[in-house]
């Protein structure tokens, strides 16, 4: 396959973003260029070939670009593509890969610099593991990816970005950044807290006693705070409703079981079941 | 290796009792009788070569066994064991293998003809599959199965079912029913309850959107209500009481998150990584 021929900026080169560099060598996009703060991380990302070239000079490294893709925290996003903005070509679309899309949105959309050349972006192919050295080059290869435009977003941004992940493996879909973060409060941010929580309050005597079924509940927990502490306070409003209805289901649960009605446990758990077996495997 | 020469019946073939069906036969342990309601089980367990011999009748099942291990939900296991005495002969062991184990050893304890002769066995090897289908002679290989002797259980009840356990592959550990039971509400019990409710309140159109992350966590509740609705109400007092807990943590994040105190969200999301992290994969 010919090379697309396009300049790609990763910003972040982490799990996602080393991934993401690894599936455009692969697919032949074009020329990589990654920046990180970590030296070290941006050396190995180099060696593994998700990128070609590393800096840690944001200006430096957007300067050519046609696509700057923002792979940090969700905190740190909006105010990376304002100062992007400023030295990257006006030809430049910039995305991110962050879990809350709806305070990233809002912050780019005022500044009226960046405003329309951004959409936000949110590969479903997270994972409990950090670090570049777990990058895989079909990560996003048949999962979905939501794009999540706004008014201010033009069609050419959507379009780009659009056949920027397809070429990469992805089934992309759209929604808006509220309809975005109110389906991951459900699907994936208060599943976090709940994981946490629930390996939180495990006595350290009775570790050992874990078996498959809690590793598997908790597996989430083991994702990096610094990633997810930023990506609840973004998301605060949606998640704080979810928790709500997750906490009104326990209480059905404690319900039911102080009043021994077995009946009322076996519909609950069967709810859940029938859910579950819907997603498959 | 020599056939040990044991007549071990097997009462309930689904994943449990036809996985210790399969190891006993190849660790040539002896000759194992299947013993369930459901003719088709029992020709399936047969076909798999998990058991030599399958039977409706309980009380032909259980004459001339050495040992009957009982794999039925938790709420049938002592009105069977009783039954089960009356036609054994006095030589034979008892024990079960049910994820709660108070009010099984109870009941059991507080009937002279077998009081002695039963001890609570309880591999942690479950899994959300169902059926004797997924069965595999494996599954105990490596894993904890906890042994729960009560003051009653005579030291050659104890040492059957313990050498036995060791034969299939298992590490055994000793518990009291009720230190059991209230290790178990905290691994198995209130995360299976929590996996329901996360599952029970995702709505039908955000299912797609529900990545691996959420697979995990919820997987545990595809496991079957009718095995699970019976240890729920057994456990009942520990379950409760590790709700309580886990709600509480959960009020911490609701307060961390409300006063958008990202220092405390951190520390409670990093509390729960630490324990995860020391769980191994």
């Amino acid at each position: 396959m010919r090379s697309l021929g396009l300049n790609v900026t990763i910003v972040g080169v982490g799990l996602i973003g080393s991934s993401i560099g690894l599936a455009a060598k692969k697919r032949n996009l074009g020329y990589v260029i990654g920046v990180d703060r970590d030296k070290s991380a941006l050396e190995q990302a180099r060696h593994r070939g998700a990128i070609d070239e590393g800096t840690v000079d944001l200006t430096r490294g957007v300067r050519a670009a046609d696509v700057v893709i923002f792979c940090t925290p969700v905190d740190r996003v909006a105010a990376l593509v304002k100062q992007a903005a400023e030295y990257a070509r006006e030809s430049a679309f910039f995305t991110d890969v962050g879990s809350a899309k709806g305070e990233i949105a809002a912050a780019v959309d005022a500044v009226s610099q960046v405003s329309g050349r951004f959409i936000g972006a949110h590969p479903l192919a997270g994972s409990e593991k950090q670090g570049g050295e777990h990058a895989d080059a079909d990560l996003f290869v048949d999962r979905c990816t939501v794009l999540t435009p706004t008014s201010a977003t033009k069609r050419d941004t959507f379009q780009a970005i659009e056949s920027f992940w397809r070429h990469l493996g992805a089934k992309v879909r759209k929604m808006s950044p509220e309809d975005h973060d109110r389906a991951m409060a459900c699907t994936s941010h208060v599943p976090h807290l709940v994981a946490a929580a629930l390996a939180g309050i495990l006595p350290k005597g009775r570790r050992e006693l874990a078996a498959t079924g809690f590793r598997d509940a908790t597996r989430i927990a083991g994702g990096d705070p610094e990633l997810w502490t930023p990506i609840l306070q973004h998301n605060r409003a949606a998640v704080l409703a979810v928790l709500g209805e997750f906490e009104e289901r326990l209480s059905d649960f404690r319900a039911a079981l102080t009043n021994q009605d077995s009946v009322r446990i076996d519909r609950l758990l069967t709810q859940g079941k029938k859910v579950r077996d819907a997603l498959g495997s």
